[in-house]
């Protein structure tokens, strides 16, 4: 007997533009990827498509609401997607995924440009919205922002055996491509001033704090989020060690007090953890 | 109050090539990736590092065992790297991913070369080993399998609505590339065979087979695969449908019967399944 | 009889960060890239390495001259490594690429932050120092400088015939990636400033022209860099033409008056074009 | 004053997959790209389009070319399109790539499938054909070939100073990812034929020699495909050297002769040469 375990499809890789326009001109510019679950067994096990939503459809849906529903924040746009999804009798849940890549105003010679734009490389704001039985939960978060400690990182104090080479450390070079995202309790009343505070002491807490390891600053970097916003009740992150390593310039009759490394892309160490606030 | 919640790490990417000397030469290349859980939350909460293993040591593990345990499958180096990293106290749970990009020996003037290859791009074959209290899991399975059928590929009966323009069709193409993975029960007397049995039947079975969906085709592989081989329990496999679109050619005064296609990479269908043996 | 051609060799992708250490550190991060020519013939012909320098060594050289000789513009360590390299009997040109990765400093709660960073993704900054018997040619540039214009750009007037589809527009979106170089007659008092007004009238001038087509805007573009600044000669430019395609909403009963698009990675156009100081 | 200097452009990444349809299916796979070369300043200096060819349009000659002109070896298909465009009078030169990816038929439970493939991913074959005023020029290819020697592979001899750290060795790991492309005097009267002994001589060669450089390597590969193949005129290849370093095991209390390594992706060499049939 074969039977048929956890499934689920979509689409990914929705690139859509919105052109907002005005005097001056606005631009939106999102990926979106949509994955569903429902009653899909009969498409597996006898090939009746009778409830596959083509994917396709979906893609449409994206377009055809992105022309009037595409006004406010991506976590609006991902809730009225993910809406119209799980509306399907087949369908008992719908997760939306969107990123926003950002466009920079440019200059022309008199001024703010109205009709042109630089996008913005540094990081890539995200949002998860899954709606199903049980209600939406909403993620907010933000990719690819890639950060740097020259100072106040250590890595001392971990276990040595046989196989330890790693010398310890009391200042090294601390650099991350962050992947964080925060799950909110409540509806903030702006998603935009939400994710800009949270991205603030996300920062500052970064290029403030004494590392003593990856999963410190972690754990340093949520907890000061979750204090700063009582409305998000949990904070993910997943953290590549990008390491730098002091290149030995002894040879070459020179010294090297923490100057000179070479940047590496791999291996890397990845570390991951979920903080939330706690039961009192 | 703010707690740890879930929480990983580990080193990633660490790649490793061994050659086997001899009269004739044979050559390992593997991407190795580790993941820990355990207790490690005070290197979170408090910076206390002394049950933090350095990803470095994972990284030396890996080297190190290679040298004399690397002389079987890749499930097989898997389980030595997960039993090793699991047997510190502070580690609840070790999982290795591995993956072996397979060379080919060349053929010189006189007939096959001793010591020259040529990297087989094909796929890639894959193994994931988990150790914890409960004992071992080990998936095999392959990745970056690209195929594509030109016939025998149909999708049609699917719901419509104000938002669905995708016609139906018997006939289209059906490209995707397979990542399959398959659980063992027992371990097989011999790894390389049980995975190439498996890989045949998967690829027989995408030769042969009437598909009404990418949905179907998972299910008809997936059963195939369970009932070819009593030993594994359960069969996942993640398929992007890469679209391609016949191209309008009537502008330009040609028929086109199924014969000119545009190949796309975004936007592309997901679908994702595990097909279980199930209960009498 | 065989003889060899052109041929050149040298070090690609070296990494290197530099920390420069005092109240305030500054970061440095740099890929360097290095292609020699010169009498390397015996290496081809025969196997005899005497004159082949080790891209090791060239790797080498980069990292030892990073400790004290970079600390000012690309250009000038670029002039600093290729010089060095040069200076080897055999070898006859020695050409520099050198790509700065931007760092922007972090604030933290007390204000802006004594050692921490997050990386700028916005653009790439370059540099290609030549150094031959004839002399040294500097070229700086940017990369990875993605724009897009909504309004004022047209594309009409084109050829027609039986193979032409595209509607003529005097109105579409217009995005490319630029990359861009200007060839120095003399020497900048100040590499950086220098810099910064090329990029900020190419970046004016992208804002404010009306566009008939990428060729049309390079020229524009480059014009005005060469009137901006008398010591530069000749300004290239490659500029992929990145598609935005009107989406039909028709089929969902939506108009679409330039507003949504779908954003198109292949195909692509690319125009390349140098444009000069020509004679009066 | 300022003036245009050299200009060209095109399409690039135009991806067409053609069905030969049959009792068995077969497959064409191509990535093509066009540059144009002509009269386009106007297009530059004044916005006049009027013989820009829109690179639409140039997308458009592939997909009807593909039609019926898609039945023998790319050479002749970029020959084709190649002719074509450069028939506009404002056209001096057309350069076409097309790079075909290679599917092998899959086996059924009972034989051969007539519709279904899997790709190939161990090297792509490649033709740049150019034609204008002077004539036709056609380059065959192969890219993305990696191969390996774990034998016959030395390097020393090489220059050393105060910034060679490098240790001589007459026992290394040579790999590299095989760019070339030779340069056809004659039209064959095979295509395939004659690509297929081209790479057969490449990689024997490869295989057999005692390489004492890549450029080494490089001369002695290119030397015997211009004996093997008196219709080519020259070779030219580029080859980087992807560094795989020995692991010091030591540490461990293991000797590591020769059998692990590390694979590395930066930094790393890059050689380039061109060689030819030199006058008697």
């Amino acid at each position: 007997m074969t039977e048929l375990g956890a499934n689920r499809y979509g689409k990914q890789a929705i690139r859509v533009v919105k052109v907002v326009r005005g005097r001056d001109h606005r631009v939106r510019d999102l990926t979106v990827g949509i994955v569903l679950e429902g009653d899909f067994a009969a498409a597996h096990v006898s090939g009746d498509n009778t409830n596959v939503v083509a994917t396709d459809t979906m893609k449409n849906t994206v377009y055809a609401l992105a022309k009037d529903g595409l006004t406010g924040a991506i976590e609006d746009f991902g809730r009225a997607i993910a809406g119209k999804l799980v509306a399907y009798d087949q369908t008992e849940s719908a997760t939306v995924t969107i990123r926003e890549h950002g466009w920079r105003r440019l200059t022309g010679p008199g001024g703010p440009a109205p009709d042109a734009f630089r996008r913005a490389g540094d990081w890539t704001r995200m949002a998860v919205v899954r709606v199903d039985q049980t209600g939406t939960t909403i993620d907010s978060g933000v990719e690819d922002l890639v950060v740097l400690k020259t100072g106040k990182s250590a890595f001392s104090g971990f276990p040595r055996d046989e196989l330890t080479t790693l010398p310890e450390t009391r200042d090294r070079l601390l650099s991350t491509r962050v992947t964080a995202s925060w799950r909110h309790g409540a509806t903030p009343s702006d998603w935009d001033a939400s994710h800009a505070t949270l991205l603030r002491v996300l920062l500052e807490t970064y290029a403030d704090h004494e590392s003593e390891s990856v999963q410190h600053s972690i754990f340093l970097m949520a907890r000061a989020m979750l204090a700063a916003d009582p409305e998000i009740t949990e904070v993910r992150m997943m953290l590549p060690n990008i390491h730098h390593w002091l290149v030995d310039l002894a040879p070459f009759g020179l010294e090297n007090p923490g100057e000179v490394f070479v940047a590496t892309s791999e291996p890397y160490g990845l570390i991951e953890a979920t903080v939330r606030r706690g039961e009192a």
